[in-house]
């Protein structure tokens, strides 16, 4: 439940209302809206106390949110747009649409630098790059680990952008905030591994959350809501594909749920649709289409020899290609932004 | 296999591989492709006669399609995209991005004629609208039949655009011929109803063909082959979402598969996102998703008062929206047409 | 709506409750159910009327069934089983379990008539055979069409089973009943024809509808509500498998739904483990699962030379292990039967 | 790939070839099977090396996996059915139908130990509980940790059951150890965690690996592949429903891949029918099904109070059932054993 208070209540009067649900063992969260004081009420209601709360002339109404779960994801709680800030990066409504772009894998120091100068000059905004890499076969090439953090950092700070990287292990937390990861990224194999998103929840860095291959927009944000319930309010989501009867391409890239996203969250929603295709080809049109269907921004691997990639090669642009999905995502975005 | 034969390959020597492979019980089609000749080799061949076709100074190559059955519908037999010709309409690629639109279910000779006007001043270029309805439910309403297409006929010529509507019966095909509709309609429901197929391909009219519910896109494009298999070239694609386990929308677009088609096939394609999604605030969003993903046109329901419709009220447009989706589809196909 | 009356209500208070509904334009259904007067009520009632009927001493309750558009199908309009009688053949609890075999497609009269002997020896209650396929390509082979229902009667007769074969064309159901053809067949791909599916309830015999690849289990009900609606109370459920992600096997048997027909609806059904798996090794064991899981029946594909079958040859059984079959599924439903 | 050597190969022969492939670089595990020795190949083979091999008089056969990248799952690599031990208990082909019952979640000291009671007279051979729940919801209670592992022993010692639990975090291990929990389980949305698998193949205790929602049957059996790379020989695989468009039932139990995870793997499964199909009534149904379907081991989650459960209480059985369920299972599984 969300409780909204009229605008102009005193702000005495919001905290005498945390206390009094304080004092009965429900917890609140405070929306950071500046327009009125919203509460996100976190635990059931004790009996009695809805009836207190529904005399208070301070509270206007107590909102549901679009799925009952929802508290701090939802609109009902904070109806502005969040802008997530990456260094001066910034993703969300009314900034540019964000490339981010690099390897799947960084596979050693001078190719990912490469790599970044590519990306770099073709107007990408964040650098990616795998370190630790989720592979369906034990036997599959795992990532370079903390090496590979280390390198993708240098590379980004050498061509001046920011960087994200996978993370997989809630131990690995420190590594990532020690090496200066700007964002970090869960995959979709981990959306609902709650134990990672409560420890990455509080490294304090930006997230970005991949949508699992199947799970339901809602369980996506309940994810999201793992992260916020641990402090973090940086969530970047990242829809991804989802796995369906069709065979013709690696997943199906789900933009019907943009819109709908735009109903349920405040949160910044960005589009991978290279591992939703797994066909390069078919990359640069689903990017237009990504960014009319109105996604925050765009992550793609490059790879300057796709062929001898050491993982997902064939679903790699050419830093050429990449040049071409910044322009037209600049057009589209200024159209509909 | 497609037989592809060198540029300037003589008239004579190409009807004399027709006539070698008839005699040998092999049937045949040739492509309308203008360049060069080109043949679908309908049936196995037997032993012999590869070796026999393989000695031909003519044959270039025997290609393969995306898919191993697809014959007339593959680009190896026709590289050329095929262009749509309905009344003056074209559907296709170097054309406007085609506007199709109407009333769900034809409700009513005033109703379908005020709505065929709002359409058409909205700017849409075919007007739709069920007469037949295929319905879940035996005790739903199942359309106004024979009196449904005519009024939708009268609608159509009374604001001078041409009309499409659903045929579910093969039994139909000479009413539907007799009132003039323009375009057949196969539904979802039906894309895997061959007899259905084989009788509306041989009504010479074109033809728009819903993918089915959890039709792959090879059996979408095969069941489009028993079309052109049964005579008829001019069919139209329709992408229309499809099931998955996602129960936040009604189903899922796949536009995944939209550059995909250009690669597999030279037939036009439009989406119809709103039985995707199911909710209408969704469905101006998917509609430039629609065009930037390469959708040679739109297909949308359209009513005056959503809230009385007697079937899929939820899901139309108001005209003032159709408008709207119509001014920013054709921009979006001028920049990437 | 149903609507369930006290024990005992006499005849004329029956009818005096149909004849109030249908002068109000209502239609109704008499439940065949001798416990009880029970009606469905196939459409909405107008304003008072509910108030009236609730007024009346002679209606117990006004049951909900399963699924709001659910009549004829439910429980809630008859409690007890059906048991749809084919010649001898019983099919539905309390009866053995129903074997039902044969060829994939009729190939010839010879081949049909030594598949017959077989099956018969190995126990099947019912033949089965394909006269008109329903083939994703439209140059594979279609079917022997009347003359394969001929040769497929005249192998039942000869060796003393009933016979069923799939129709896909509301004009063939003359000839199927010509032909003397004991059960007619709705295949996956028709499940939601509703044009079949209204001629077929006319046909006077009885039928087995197979279940969409993607079909839900209401939808499915509904569609054998309007076999019902038209006239057909002999109606065979059939699950066959659903189309998911997994690619293993060619479908998903959706065993979970067993035992929930059984409380949503009185119809029987019947498994064909053999289309689910696509895979012949595997059908013996789905076939004790699906008599476990309370299965009514069983349909099965028999070739005596798989190899050389001109369709779904990698999924038939051979007749020594059809005979296993039934000999488990003889076991498994009189233990749980 | 895999090697298998002659019957009979010397000893010295077998260590020969897995010095030359060591020496290479390539690192190989020697298969338990007893009947000759067997190698899986894990890294690729260096140019010259296959060549080498095959000229090897020892090696009969280099065998290829189901798919691609089994390794010790494979029955190729080991033919031999292997029976997992957990205390006295046997899973796995020639040993009775292992029940695993207990409550969804460890709610209290007396609780679980009442139930463990129970569980114990219907004939159960495990004590299921949950101590650390994975919660879609941040807010939903997420068990009682540590405590909870100490009360799920307690109630097995108490009543002689060894005991099983979720684990979720690689950090655990040594708790889930020090507390003799006797089986760890990895629940379905941490199927593809690599990083839980690595640290609980390392734990020296029999694992139980459920299917994630939309894994196919490649994807679980290499996520049983790292368990068995990193060391852990004694794994149970476990369905428990997979995500389709079905909703009638919470998921769709896919017992058509368990015939086919005899053909391609050694390890035993159980099946899990609660969380398939959400609803308690359908259970005891789904049960037989999974034991006629070959199903080694069955897990049902017990409550005393259903209605009062924390979690997960409309899908638990009553002792009584669960006691049917036992007596069923054994007489199936004593027929098809």
């Amino acid at each position: 439940m969300i409780l909204r208070c009229r605008r102009g209540t005193p702000e005495e009067a919001v905290t005498d209302i945390e206390r009094l649900l304080q004092e009965n063992g429900v917890r609140t969260v405070r929306s950071p809206e500046a327009r009125r004081p919203i509460l996100a009420v976190l635990d059931k209601l004790p009996g009695g106390l809805a009836e207190e709360l529904a005399a208070s002339p301070h509270i206007e109404e107590r909102a549901a949110p679009a799925k009952g779960a929802f508290r701090q994801v939802s609109r009902a709680f904070q109806d502005e747009p969040t802008v997530v800030r990456i260094g001066k990066l910034r993703i969300g409504p009314g900034h540019p649409c964000a490339v981010i772009a690099g390897p799947c894998s960084v596979e050693g120091r001078a190719r990912v630098l490469e790599n970044a100068h590519r990306v770099k000059e073709a107007g990408a905004h964040m650098l990616r790059g795998g370190a630790f890499k989720p592979r369906t076969s034990p036997y599959a090439f795992q990532g370079f680990g903390v090496e590979g953090l280390r390198q993708l950092k240098d590379a980004g700070e050498a061509v001046g952008l920011p960087v994200i990287s996978e993370i997989m292990d809630a131990a690995h937390v420190p590594a990532f905030v020690d090496q200066g990861i700007d964002c970090l990224q869960i995959g979709a194999r981990n959306m609902q591994n709650f134990t990672l998103l409560k420890a990455v929840a509080r490294a304090g860095r930006p997230v970005l959350l991949k949508r699992g291959l199947a799970a339901t927009v809602e369980e996506w944000l309940l994810a999201a809501e793992y992260l916020m319930e641990g402090g973090c309010t940086q969530v970047v989501l990242c829809e991804r594909g989802i796995r369906t009867f069709e065979t013709a391409t690696r997943n199906t890239l789900d933009l019907t749920i943009l819109p709908l996203l735009r109903q349920w969250t405040h949160l910044p929603v960005v589009v991978d649709p290279a591992h939703a295709s797994g066909i390069a080809t078919l990359i640069p049109t689903l990017c237009r289409a990504s960014v009319a269907a109105g996604a925050d921004g765009l992550a793609v691997e490059v790879h300057l020899e796709p062929a001898i990639a050491r993982s997902d090669g064939p679903q790699a642009l050419l830093p050429g290609e990449l040049k071409q999905v910044v322009a037209e995502a600049r057009i589209l975005s200024s159209l509909f932004g």
